[in-house]
């Protein structure tokens, strides 16, 4: 029979013994547990980077795969913890948005809050519910037991957006909205208003970022433009980004995330 | 059949070919073994945080569990292998105390000192015992090789031990242990040894911390107080913490690892 | 059966939620799949650190083990995409010299450039040939199909070699070709050419690096020395490296790869 698939999305870092105390317990529950880690290296504290992560990736997993993450500021407060039931997965969670950009493109059934302490590690402090509330519901998930058995089906729970860009007739303005290891900034601007009116796609696009003007050639590929030069491309989530072949445009432009960006409009 | 568990807990980080060479010897001796990355980013060479980390989530992990700890400043010199079988697991690992403050909650019953060589990868470097020792005995621990094979019981053995924190009339003098990503202050102070006469907890504790004097909550949750207000906690491993609501105490009180903290007693 | 086993080599970092894509991939397609990270932590773009990663450690791996190495500045370009079969194992890759050094000692049988679309992600993008092309290739070679599947046979891919190092009378002059986690220095001069006209090995060697000239002991291990004091070894790939006994010999000398070394003939 196929292991189930468990993977790890948190922010606690490689130094400390928080994720080796949550794997151990996912499998003293769930010993053919497939444990797959997605990063540990999400920014503290950082709700959106997560949940922006989990969107970009989440459905190249395979059906049934659960998914645990532990980005969670307010453990220990009221805030509910979370089963998201979608077509595909199980997210598992605390409930302050990091698990809701992922089910986008991947119908919710249903929302259970976890309330049913039979299934948590006792004491349950309250400072740490990925080892003793996330991981062992994760676990027992993957050993088949049915979510209804975690507690009530639930329709009030905490969603974060992927900010809209605002269209008007001179402008697309929006925002970058992840840069990576690369420094590629990744803006929220999707392929589908990036086009002419014939709906082509435009050869270069002009953008307007802190202090700089850039007319910049929209490529497929980082290598149609020589080593060094400025480029933009639809990335693998379909947002606009900003890249410099083989360098790091963050860096050049002096950019950090939530950096306002704008695009000439109409594109010609 | 269960596929055997083996944890890896090493100070090699991530950029240099150790850690795949452990991983490779195990899988060529025992192809099934479920590899479980615990961390490599212990400090380099600290002994003492490799095994205050060991102690802090081993009990989290299923009984039979083999963990191969490779924090080995003294490798090639005369210091001992050991195998340590306790209750519950197996620990394979240099003899430098890395290893001795994992079994504090589970009972050791033998130590063995790992001496022949039929189970070693030829030729034995004096530079990486963990890969050409530690990985294929763990290995072949998990291929149900008995303990005793790999050479003589032995008593004596390095141990080293969590400072005690001392405690007078006026005051418990300890010290910080270890701090984490998230900037929390580990310190040796017991849930214990903090309590009031009635065997109550206190509502407030007052410390001196550097050049500082705070008198902070003791609380059961990080959101008890308001963001970046101290509070005190008992953690993971039932010692008190020193943290700031989603802020970094370490970085506000310019802590470092074995920094003098003490506490004013008695409590009321 | 035995799961098959495939390693992951990137340098994508674990901030970004590409390597989580790849897994997702090779999982959906190869659920039974055993996937070992050996890096992410390569540094951005830098083919040679990746290949010698891939070479230090590769012949440790069980037989038909599948290595994927994303080190992959050239996505989208006309670079070629490349299974490499060999005695032991298969590796899957860009054709950009990153796979070249790993079968130095497992001789090569075929190789073949990817160029059957049937088992790529659709669509596949000019940006992350990684998660549309070498991973899904890799999880099929885990699924047992076979590599003429995916392409032609071809002779003419990229190869880069290690740099030999020059010998004349007086002097060996090699170069740093590695520098590890420990600050240890590893030179591109092999364990072969230094030694005595009888054929042993001399007691002492003298280097020059930088401004610094330095007669140190040539030891079997670091603990010969005293704490800080400097040593030469031979590692474990053989090679000579320039050590500080529990110290960082790069920070010392101020070193980077690429740094001219030379040792002084003939030895005595």
């Amino acid at each position: 029979m196929q292991e189930p698939i468990i993977t790890l999305l948190t922010d606690f870092g490689e130094r400390d013994p928080y994720v080796g105390a949550i794997k151990g317990v996912i499998l003293s529950i769930c010993p053919q547990a497939k444990i797959i880690d997605l990063s540990h290296d999400i920014e503290k504290h950082n709700i959106y980077e997560g949940a922006l992560f989990l969107y970009s990736m989440i459905k190249y997993f395979p059906k049934h795969t659960i998914h645990l993450v532990v980005i969670d500021p307010g453990v220990g407060s009221k805030r509910k913890s979370l089963i998201l039931q979608t077509d595909n997965y199980f997210l598992v969670g605390p409930d302050n948005g990091v698990l809701s950009l992922a089910p986008i493109n991947d119908k919710i059934q249903k929302v259970f809050e976890i309330t049913n302490s039979t299934y948590f590690l006792q004491p349950v402090s309250d400072t740490f519910h990925g080892r003793d509330i996330f991981a062992p519901v994760a676990a027992h998930l993957a050993n088949n037991r049915a979510p209804e058995k975690f507690g009530p089906l639930i329709e009030d729970w905490i969603r974060i957006e992927i900010p809209k860009p605002r269209i008007n007739t001179a402008e697309i303005h929006g925002e970058i909205i992840h840069i990576d290891k690369f420094g590629n900034l990744i803006t929220n601007i999707p392929r589908d208003i990036v086009q002419k009116r014939d709906g082509l796609q435009p050869k270069y696009i002009q953008i307007k970022i802190r202090d700089r003007e850039l007319e910049i050639l929209l490529c497929s590929s980082y290598t149609q433009v020589g080593i060094g030069e400025f480029l933009a491309i639809f990335g693998s989530t379909n947002f606009l980004e900003i890249s410099k072949n083989q360098e790091n445009a963050a860096d050049a432009l002096n950019i950090k995330v939530q950096e306002k960006v704008s695009v000439k409009r109409p594109f010609t």
